[in-house]
């Protein structure tokens, strides 16, 4: 017997139909003897409709009452999974996020969660009773109703995994696991069986989206093993198995890679300062207003001083605050003393990621050797312990990923 | 400085547009320096679209689960109602069935409410903030949700304005107030000013379909000053004055009339049994079944025996009922004795309603009279202190409310 959280999202709960083959997998593990709480998300497209209304009622909404406005959707289909799983002989009930309850920060819109208690959750699984648990939604100070922000049930179900001591927590989604690279660029891109709490987090950070971030984050600080799984196969069938998310100390070294993955993410902005005075000061002159202005930099590079006393200096924003970047960086022009502002969104940022490469050395110059023999240009380069990220012009990124997949041996044939 | 229930139906909640303009309407009580919580009932259609999919889930589903789901559209138009009012300057919050709490009954999808408390309500309401309350909802034991049965929001806010000793409870409707009988039927029907409790519990058991039932007994109950008010005036206009329903010492001898109104009601079946045994316990026998069948009997007629000792007797069951009650009375035919079972659905029992009658003799004598005239058959009768009924072939309804609208003096000229 196990204890298992089972995380199903928006899609797997879009119309009874759906939901019913949700509960017939649900089944499954409580046929297996399994103590089993499902953590649901709202029907498809239910949480823009509310949104929606919230933001159509007034541009700038009471966060409190979104909360009660938007966390409905989940509470409908916890519900709705209750009846369903009854339908089919397993005791179920829901659990609002106040009747556990799940406590929250106050940050109102996107809480995070501080606290759940177990005790009453506890007593209704050792009753064989499957409990429903509505994601995204808790409770914050003052009772009142709070929401994690979007995507915010993966979230909910490695925070109840952490709570109740889970042996396992199951996510479905629409992908049937975590690959090497995106198999729409690669065909013969790789499920990955197992990838660490870090790889997971570089993967998903530069855009291999299967699990919101945050819930990966807190999956490696509470130790909770994480999978991911297709909602799309049958339920009475045998559950492909899909990717565990684990501890790096689970892979054991003969199944480990040098390299786990490849990444691509379309979504950042260059910027170049051409000819900033080379003293002190001068960099925190360029980021110190950016922070200010909440705006995340990510890959900085500063090049070698000119002769004349001045250096260029490069960095990356996420697109949708470039312009407000750009603003930020004029109105503070005497004080940084560029002579010139010039901007790019034609970039993508690749990666490559795996913890193999901490004992390896040579990663970052195979790339640099493998995108130079097909004439790409690299325009910025930042690394981490387990990654590898440069900056190329945005059309190269598929021919990029092909080739760096291929140069470190993940297509499937080599693996087969 | 009045203390004020407002409450809106699913009509006047049915998008942002229309929320709005409660919102306006709202503020305007605000403005005028009262104290105003308004209950609310989901969008239009919404309750309709959660109970579909529970009843889809599964025919037989737990009630606490079916709350959970449909109380989730009131949900909804109190978090959105909060947020339009604060966007015209109105400090508001909502109130969800658990929060304040509203303590029910454990009768889960037909609750009644057992107690409300009022405490923090009565804090927020005394620094000026509008509470908006989803109606329909409330807290059962256990901590579980609970709903109040279809058309709940009425008693809602009839409830809230008793426990919170509100100065008058105002519902918005679709109709502009009570009349003297449908205006589809007779354009001439006056809006009444004012209608008794008893009055008006009479008018809407018989078919004038303005507030539910239920509401009306608790506000006779609790003696809450209740007015029914169109929600389709202009919010900024000063709103027509609807039909206040009040205790029968508030209406003075001068405006009280002899008849209020005369209301229709197509949806029962008659039932005839011929030559039933004349002896005692004959009765009982038709009558203990039906009851224990759980089916409401209304008119009852019981005609003089024939010289064989054998007499027929008429009823009528809601129309829904009526092959439930054809089934008990067919498996209990050898105990009850009767030769024939005759059964009719085109019937419509048509009901003169009013005080006045209490202190004035000659009532049903007009009735009959006037029909008499027209030739319409009186098929049944029955009378309670303030109401006279008949039941007739249904062809004749409109027919027989006009004819008696003009007998009573009720039409608009005369009245002008």
């Amino acid at each position: 017997m196990a204890r298992i959280v089972m995380k199903f999202g928006g899609t797997s709960m879009a119309g009874i139909e759906r939901i019913r083959i949700v509960a017939e997998r649900v089944k499954r593990e409580w046929d297996a003897g399994n103590e089993v709480a499902v953590v649901v998300s709202a029907m498809a497209g239910e949480t823009d409709r509310l949104v929606n209304f919230c933001r159509e009622a007034s541009s700038l909404y009471d966060a409190r009452e979104y909360d009660v406005v938007v966390s409905s959707g989940e509470q409908v289909t916890s519900g709705l999974l209750a009846i369903a799983l009854q339908a089919i002989g397993v005791p179920a009930r829901s659990w609002l996020g106040w009747q556990l309850p799940i406590r929250t920060s106050d940050g109102h819109a996107s809480a995070r969660i501080a606290d759940i208690d177990t005790k009453a959750l506890n007593a209704s699984l050792a009753e064989r009773e499957v409990a429903v648990i509505p994601g995204f939604q808790g409770l914050a100070a003052g009772e009142r109703v709070a929401t994690l922000g979007r995507g915010g049930s993966d979230t909910s179900a490695v925070a109840m995994a952490a709570a109740m001591k889970a042996d396992r927590c199951d996510i479905y989604t629409d992908v049937d696991g975590v690959y090497t690279t995106d198999p729409r660029i690669v065909p013969r891109a790789r499920k990955l069986n197992r990838v660490t709490y870090e790889e997971m987090l570089e993967l998903a950070s530069v855009g291999a989206k299967v699990l919101q971030t945050r819930s990966v984050g807190l999956a490696m600080k509470e130790g909770v093993r994480v999978q991911v799984l297709s909602s799309f196969v049958e339920a009475t069938d045998n559950p492909e198995p899909g990717t565990l998310i684990v501890g790096e100390e689970e892979i054991d070294d003969m199944e480990r890679q040098l390299i786990t993955g490849i990444a691509h993410d379309k979504g950042e902005a260059k910027i170049t300062l051409a000819e900033v005075p080379d003293k002190p000061g001068a960099v925190a002159s360029i980021f110190t207003p950016l922070a200010d202005a909440n705006i995340n930099v990510d890959m900085i590079v500063q090049n070698i001083a000119h002769s004349a006393g001045s250096t260029d200096v490069t960095f990356t924003v996420p697109q949708a605050d470039m312009p407000r970047a750009l603003e930020t960086l004029e109105s503070n022009r005497e004080a940084i003393g560029y002579a010139k502002l010039v901007h790019d969104t034609r970039v993508a940022k690749i990666s490559v990621v795996g913890v193999g490469m901490r004992s390896h050395a040579g990663v970052a110059a195979q790339m640099f050797q493998t995108l130079g023999e097909r004439g790409i240009n690299i325009q910025a380069i930042t690394t981490s312990e387990i990654k590898v990220s440069v900056l190329i012009e945005e059309d190269y990124t598929e021919l990029a990923v092909r080739v760096l997949h291929t140069a470190y041996g993940l297509d499937a044939d080599d693996a087969a």
